[in-house]
């Protein structure tokens, strides 16, 4: 299938690049380096350097025999995403092109505003090249679990049957998120739903957890393949920048109670659902929404999680709670459905101390290099 | 009260504006004729044309001897909005400066994307420099009663209590609209409730029916300073473009079937609801939802009272149906809620014949300037 990867250098996306190319995808990526740039100037680089794109495209070229497409440039400009669109002649679309960090989009006007005209700009404008270069194309597009919020009844996927005043009707699950980002992501939503009524688009929104991991079948091959991972409180996930603060021999620094609970996943899973998802896509004018996450789990139970494996290899890990830097409920009711992938055949990747020793592994090859200034944010400047 | 009014040259903007200023308001308008610069592009003139907006408030200080403070400037970017901002120090501010057309967001690429970046720009804009520079002053912000669509249940005002496998919650009502530029309105009060529930703003969200009429006690006192009155496809509000159809001797075009229902209200009532809003504040922290509309009609009902009020003045009104260019249900379930203004002491402006035949005879006196080949778009180049 023809393969097209909005945010093909990000974390998620490279790795899901590597995948599907692996698997005899024709696969073109693209991206403007935005996370590259972020990370540069707020000063919170990943653990270990990772090449360019064209250079990540060469080295998978060399070790793998696959040829991926790699252009670099902005999807917010239509110059630049029609002409990408009008090459790469997609069958499915994979959106990840999107300011990925909830904390950023707090930080200060500057970005906020780059967030929010970022991701809307850039959905707008993959919705519209559809339309225009490919219109039975299937969008794949990156939501997340933090749409829904923390509400006091189950999270359904995507949709809600309500029954009021003896009359029913199917919506769209009410939405609620903690940040500006989660929030440009109900905004996401809104948008794709509004164009798959009018143009009957095919779309995939799959409303993620946090993801963990950087190992993928393809980047065992050569570490230089691997994903960013950053540790720092922008843009590495918890339990990433846990790993490394249990490496560094940092106490792990739980928000607050730390009861709050969200829906995780191994990004082994990650590129599993979207190869599921691709290889059965929406119908017309079906916008399917799919819950992704394999586990639920507090955040102090995470930081437990971690401080087991660690002993394996003979670390002495603490837990601290710090003052919480988020609004968000730090102990609350949590029951999300998540039953499509499984459906679709989903085999999760559980998280193991197995899956944490080897991570840990890495945080521990890098030691030298942690900066333990990263670990706690400067604080939003609002 | 220090009042700022966005989009002070509109449609709602001068009326309100002068109203405000009649009743002893200290009133700052803020415009960058984007509705000016979007009916001369379309080629959509007006009825009669208008003063620019220092004339405007040049006339209104000669007739009523009050003072409205002018600004020209575009409010999505930063400079000029926290310049008006700081000048004005509002303790309300009236936000209408969106793009308000329906099908000019649905006619291409362009228009679309102008509509989604000023409005979700402008909004976040006023959110940031109400933090910025008056955190306690009340945002009474325009949204339309079309976010909700035509769901199959009730519509409540603004939220609702779900009931879900044994448990409750309070949501934002679920929203489902009928044009790209309902959509940003979605998008609005997405943005809107998440710093509500952050920064703990004062805002009331206005779920306003397409409004009718043009009169009002100030503009009375003097044509010139009447507003827009635009009858064509894009910019006429439904009742105003079937009024000087009327005139025209020219058929009322419904759109299908005409079974689309809707919640109408005079100008008048835009005032006296705007006013309300603002003489009973949210309280910090509250996003106060209120559906402002009076009446609810067909488009077949409606096209009914102009040939009715038609007759008074001896006009042969004809009602042709054609293809309807919109994406809505022709005949569906509306039962909207709408108390919260009867609560406030809201006392309507009921739709009579003596308010059409008044309309009908400024459409009148302006006959020979009515442009017919506006009355039909030219359809979405999509």
């Amino acid at each position: 299938m023809r393969v097209l990867i909005l945010g093909g250098d990000g974390y998620l996306g490279w790795p899901t690049a590597m995948d599907l190319s692996a698997r005899g995808h024709e696969v073109t990526v693209a991206d403007n380096y935005l996370r590259r740039k972020m990370c540069l100037e707020e000063d919170v680089a990943p653990l270990y350097p990772t090449p360019t794109l064209p250079e990540r495209v060469k080295l998978w070229q060399a070790i793998s025999g696959h040829t991926i497409q790699a252009w670099i440039g902005d999807l917010g400009e239509w110059e630049f995403i029609s002409t990408v669109m009008a090459a790469s002649q997609p069958e499915c679309i994979i959106h990840y092109a999107e300011q990925p960090s909830a904390p950023y989009s707090m930080l200060n006007r500057r970005t906020a505003m780059l967030t929010l005209q970022n991701n809307l700009t850039v959905t707008a404008n993959v919705i519209f090249a559809v339309r225009e270069f490919c219109p039975q194309a299937h969008i794949v597009k990156l939501g997340t679990m933090g749409e829904y919020g923390t509400p006091n009844i189950d999270i359904e996927e995507g949709w809600i049957e309500i029954d009021h005043k003896g009359r029913k009707e199917r919506f769209l699950y009410p939405r609620a998120a903690g940040s500006l980002y989660h929030t440009t992501k109900i905004q996401d939503t809104d948008l794709l739903w509004f164009y798959v009524r009018t143009w009957k688009l095919r779309v995939t929104d799959l409303m993620q957890g946090p993801v963990y991991g950087v190992y993928t079948t393809e980047s065992r091959q050569d570490r230089r393949l691997l994903p960013f991972f950053n540790y720092d409180e922008l843009f590495g996930t918890v339990l990433n920048r846990f790993v490394v603060q249990a490496a560094a021999g940092y106490p792990l620094t739980v928000y607050g109670k730390g009861g709050q609970t969200r829906g995780y996943l191994n990004l082994l899973d990650t590129l599993q659902c979207v190869r599921l998802a691709l290889e059965t896509p929406a119908s017309e004018g079906e916008l399917r929404v799919m819950n992704q996450f394999t586990q639920t789990f507090s955040v102090r139970e995470l930081a437990e999680h971690v401080r087991q494996a660690g002993r394996k290899l003979s670390l002495e890990v603490a837990v601290r709670s710090v003052p919480n830097p988020r609004m968000e409920a730090e102990e609350h009711y949590y029951n999300p459905v998540h039953t499509a992938f499984d459906t679709l055949g989903l085999k999760p990747h559980l998280l193991t101390d197995e899956v944490l020793v080897e991570m840990l592994t890495l945080a521990l090859d890098h030691k030298d290099e942690i900066e333990q200034s990263r670990f706690m944010g400067k604080g939003a400047r609002w």
